[in-house]
């Protein structure tokens, strides 16, 4: 960290104006530097063609540091996924801040360092950005907004409209996870092992998928808040198709279920970060199955279930000991502040 | 405004899953609607070609229904300016809300459908988006994130780099009074007539300026945070050139000099909103003014000033009684939370 004549965040570093400059020239620009973002303008310049996707997110989770990251990494990795999950490779983000006053520089400057290596690990550049503060009290800590652009995989062929009666269900991953990890914290309940939040850029292994397997790849989605559930009810509402999904395969830390069941949640609504769903051509999923486990944050993958023509726009869950259940969208809030 | 099952915002309308679909079906998506918004995907896809400009900005704005205009025109408009003075004309954005738990319903309506109108008189669309809810005194009502996407003009070749000795110095219209009717808001002081924020988009002038005189203007700035002081110091500092203005021609209306005057303020360091200031080439100047007086929120514009070669990097005042002083860029803050 710079040595710097403040030690907080204070109402004069969103002016605009002296404070703000200093903030940035010692902070954002010399930590993020890259062609597009030195010419320090309202907005950057850049050539784009072709198809691309753009995706939005605030962040504002609580507490802003946790097992396995922070707000920074968070908001770097969450819109590089929401892109991934149009079959995008992310390319530029842009990053705003809206800081409370007398957030600690040290504090701020551990969350940039965050967002600098987790932009460099997901091979995106941050280009443009802005910075507010609020008064004490009337925001968090910080909240970041990231937007994010990037080229969609010539052979991604993603749509609502092309899932189809048949097709697998791909979990890639763990689930359950993040919203645990932020839970445990807020409540002080102990693990005995270490436990971190599984916020992870998704983005490599979504374009190696779609190298290989391109149209058979019918859907992704990252089951953020809402969890699994609301992504599954999601698909069957406006797919009109049913979902049915066997409890058996779904992949949990054991751990984590245990803290579910601790804490009274139930995994299939529990947030994820690094987590991703696909929906497969029947034909391919076993080998796209194969294939995720061998990458980056794939080991655990499963195929969960599968899209049906029976019960439309319902999910159901066939449980462990036999029996069927419905699973409703998340209702209310569980776990507010998740990401 | 639809009836719905509830007046306020709540933690469950930040959940991701049936609040926030419900409030996102009654609201955004039938508000805002249009073909790439439709697709309800976690990002748009959306084809692109040739150079862009890309922006973003989260607006914080206290009391957030101010005279003129409200944070949702404010976040509109705000982005689409900034593209401009990329010599972009704005056509995607996205939008993401931080609200706070207790947001009447009614309030978050009227911002929407502000959003939608300034949109349409931009000729923008809202493509995707994010909603996130915190708690009760964890944040300030609504705050609001755009990012913009926009194709830069192809006449348009606007840089720092360009900024030359002898080039003028044009501003678009009334400056400071964006900010003095926040703060007369804030702390109740009356006008003899209504005086109303300044807020506006500018990308249809910029683009008519851009139509005609193309690689004359060589840079664009608006001067929100910070004020006309802090831009001149930004194009003084960042081209190693410097900056003499006029206090005669500076246009401001008689009533924001007079509330300047009582609340203690310099109209230069007082943010506006639909201002723009064009650093031009010294022979196209006086047409360029000519031109944009006839153009929309252009009736006040003034040549104010020019760059010169002697005292780089400072902007000196020439005052109405003759003196010089050195104007500097804004230190602390003057007003917080005035985007």
């Amino acid at each position: 960290m710079p040595k710097l004549d403040f030690d907080v965040i204070n109402l004069g570093h969103g002016s605009g104006g002296l404070l703000t400059n200093k903030l940035l020239e010692a902070g954002v620009f010399d930590v993020l530097k890259n062609p597009l973002l030195d010419t320090h303008h309202d907005g950057a310049v850049l050539e784009m063609n072709g198809q691309m996707a753009f995706s939005t997110d605030s962040y504002v989770v609580s507490p802003v540091f946790f097992p396995g990251g922070n707000i920074g990494d968070l908001a770097v990795n969450g819109t590089v996924n929401d892109l991934a999950m149009c079959g995008a490779g992310a390319q530029y983000l842009s990053l705003a801040f809206i800081l409370e006053e007398g957030l600690p520089m040290a504090e701020y400057w551990d969350i940039l360092i965050s967002i600098k290596n987790a932009a460099q690990r997901a091979g995106v550049q941050i280009i443009t950005g802005d910075t507010k503060v609020v008064e004490r009290g009337k925001g968090d800590k910080i909240f970041i907004n990231t937007t994010g652009i990037g080229a969609i995989h010539p052979r991604a062929d993603i749509s609502m409209q092309r899932v189809r009666p048949g097709d697998r269900i791909l979990i890639s991953g763990h689930i359950a996870t993040h919203g645990i990890v932020i839970m445990s914290v807020r409540q002080g309940v102990e693990f005995e092992t270490t436990l971190t939040s599984d916020t992870a850029n998704l983005n490599h292994t979504v374009l190696q998928l779609l190298d290989t397997f391109g149209p058979d790849i019918h859907l992704l989605r990252d089951p953020t808040r809402g969890g699994v559930a609301t992504v599954l009810n999601e698909i069957a509402r406006d797919a009109h198709l049913g979902v049915e999904i066997r409890q058996d395969r779904l992949p949990v830390l054991e751990e984590v279920a245990g803290a579910c069941e601790l804490l009274g949640f139930d995994p299939l609504y529990v947030a994820n970060e690094g987590v991703f769903i696909a929906v497969a051509a029947p034909a391919a999923a076993e080998a796209m199955l194969e294939k995720l486990r061998s990458l980056e944050y794939g080991a655990h993958a499963q195929i969960v279930g599968e899209v049906v023509e029976t019960h439309p726009r319902q999910v159901i869950l066939h449980s462990q000991i036999g029996g069927r259940r419905v699973v409703n969208m998340l209702t209310g809030e569980q776990l507010p502040r998740i990401c």
